[in-house]
């Protein structure tokens, strides 16, 4: 549903950005500082990483969400990259403090209005005063076409930008919603990315744009997965500044809220494919879709579980038919099935190869199976014959370069 | 406890086995077939893979076991490589009673009292016919000797054998507990190997024995991961013959069936520690050990989330101190745990680098470090502040290899 546009996270009215350099980073090449700014007040809404350990930035940000949820406004994000800001102690927390002041000072903005993100490697102390220093600057250079600049900002490991924008119509205005996400390594499905920011020109308030938010996280980034390890610093918000001019949106039900939950998801699924096909290393996008389980949660635990599984990704870069992974996977996965009930097919544009059917092994050639699982994008298909839930889970395939990017990730 | 010995699966009295090439492998050059015996009428208890797949021979496995538990009786097991028979519907579970009626006939004993057992590909027809052929030659070519030739026909991307035995006192009586196993991948901490095949001249009776097989797969083979992946094969099984003549064990308590289950744990923990060290591809054999934690539940889930991140995995292989990963790794365990009452090091035999303790990361040297993770055999090793629970796993580093021998395992 939608229409796709340009501008990623500056699509929707009165969004701006910018991205740059500031010495977070030592590269001076890299850009590491990213302003996302909205010239209104928005409602805004958060979901953070499940992880335990939570970087300084997402403690400061599930402040900043309680608040948002008694109706605080947001104005900014400001986001660093090649540092994560994870596991420093009390200087980490004081530092995002000071992070989120110093760029709502340059913006001349309440300190709570301005959400702090990071990314990049975990246990290093924040070189503060590079993101004090260069945050001024960065706010005179917004741009209302700086989406790509912001997002190359915030890229760490990401070989591709990922962004996505769509506009609808709500009660005869039209609304946009965009986005940019980062996100290679440390992905899997409880909140799987680093960091995606989205902004809307909608009017919601921040109960029903919270709801839509963990409805859309729910069938996309939460059905994505890398390498299975859930990272410190993940964090996906929303913040809506209200100027398409729609009749406000004020309770997470209604035909409105259907709609704009469902754009959300459009653009959020979006981004969680980007996100696979650009997992590190990966050389393939892997898409898995569940059928016909005993409902959605048990497909969307099954659809995981195979996509997650270093054997059936290894298979997969090497383009060998190893359907018993598959079934392997689905039945570690602790989801009910019934393995006699199932079929299983390995689908790309170059075809269709049935595999498994009904608790037998199918004979089926090894060429054209070949051939299928050499495209850039394949899909496994499983139909179960316990019930109507269906889920769909995207990964990519485990390569050399997956090993080699992280064999030494700090150097 | 106990005084390691020679002789893998036939160190206790009354055992024989035999390995050759039957034709389940193409290769000729490959033993394909296994056959472990006594003399006498055994106990026995398995565990079997948790996987809702299970392979046909885990099937009827499953179906002894409850006799044995019974009062019923074990004599042999016969175990082949090179196919799986897993996903092959209701030929495979004929072809699995097949088997182990023909090595029966083969021995002069009942159906009943062999365990089938298989490992290889998954989800091809098993060629039933070169098993029954080649049982009968190998039946007559058992020895006392024989362990090592039974090893390398039940062996797949192993590349060293897996075997250990012991020898210790038990009511005056000398008792020996002898196995042997195979694994390297789809390797993971829910009974965490292919196949283990253990053998005691104890007298003991079923329940004990099974007591005492379930406290050392706990605390050895559930505490290995390789790639996280649970096959559809895994089987453990345990025979005690009782030719040891010491007052049989007859109940899970008191200081016999305690001795005979720590000996029974050090040889699983030995040959849980092979497995790690044999990893698919593996470099390095890496230990993780938790203290302090809230129970001695939650140290375990925190160290095998440690050594099944990949993350983690990767940078070890690159000897990388990238520590964050680690912290990372328990943040998503789903244990409860205080990250700011952490002390994290590294160690091996060049030395101990503390990393981060108490919430705050340390300055330590790259140098020093590096020189830690170059080892061939490295502890990660973490002390909590929350209460008096420890616990171990092992596993392994994450390596170009194992994408390489998972990208074309079947050809």
């Amino acid at each position: 549903m939608g229409t796709t546009i340009a501008g990623g996270v500056c699509a929707a009215r009165g969004f701006s950005a910018a991205g740059g350099h500031c010495g977070v980073r030592k590269n001076t090449d890299r850009k590491d500082l990213a302003l996302i700014v909205s010239s209104a007040p928005c409602s805004a809404a958060a979901m953070f990483t499940t992880n335990r350990v939570k970087a300084a930035p997402v403690q400061l940000g599930m402040e900043l969400a309680a608040a948002w949820r008694g109706g605080g406004t947001a104005r900014a994000i400001v986001c660093n990259s090649g540092n994560a800001n994870a596991c420093t102690g009390a200087a980490g927390l004081a530092a995002a403090r000071k992070m989120a002041a110093a760029a709502a000072a340059a913006l001349g903005v309440d300190a709570a209005e301005v959400l702090p993100a990071s990314t990049g490697v975990i246990g290093v102390p924040l070189p503060i005063g590079a993101v004090e220093s260069g945050v001024g600057p960065l706010a005179a250079s917004l741009r209302e076409d700086g989406s790509d600049s912001a997002l190359d900002a915030i890229m760490t490991t990401d070989t591709r930008r990922k962004s996505s924008a769509i506009e609808f119509a709500l009660a005869g205005k039209t609304v946009r919603i965009g986005a940019v996400a980062k996100g290679a390594g440390m992905i899997r499905p409880s909140l799987a990315t680093m960091l995606c920011f989205v902004t809307t020109d909608a009017a919601i308030a921040p109960a029903p744009l919270e709801a839509a938010l963990r409805v859309a996280v729910a069938k996309s980034f939460n059905m994505v997965t890398v390498d299975g390890d859930t990272s410190t610093n993940d964090t996906v918000a929303v913040l809506a500044n209200g100027l398409a001019g729609n009749p406000r949106i004020e309770a997470p039900a209604g035909a409105d809220w259907e709609a704009f939950s469902a754009a959300l998801e459009t653009v959020c699924a979006s981004l969680a494919r980007q996100i696979a096909a650009d997992g590190e290393g990966a050389t393939k996008l892997v898409e898995c879709r569940v059928t016909g389980a005993l409902d959605e949660a048990a497909a969307a635990v099954l659809a995981k579980s195979v996509v997650s599984s270093n054997l059936v990704k290894a298979a997969l870069f090497g383009s060998d038919a190893n359907w018993g992974r598959v079934l392997c996977a689905m039945g570690y996965s602790g989801a009910v099935f019934d393995p006699a009930a199932v079929k299983l097919r390995f689908e790309s544009r170059s075809g269709s190869v049935l595999l498994y059917s009904l608790g037998s092994p199918l004979d089926f050639s090894e060429d054209e199976a070949k051939k299928v699982l050499s495209e850039k994008e394949i899909a496994i298909v499983a139909e179960l014959g316990d019930g109507s839930g269906s889920a769909t889970a995207w990964g990519c395939d485990l390569t050399y370069d997956y090993v080699k990017i992280n064999g030494d990730y700090r150097s």
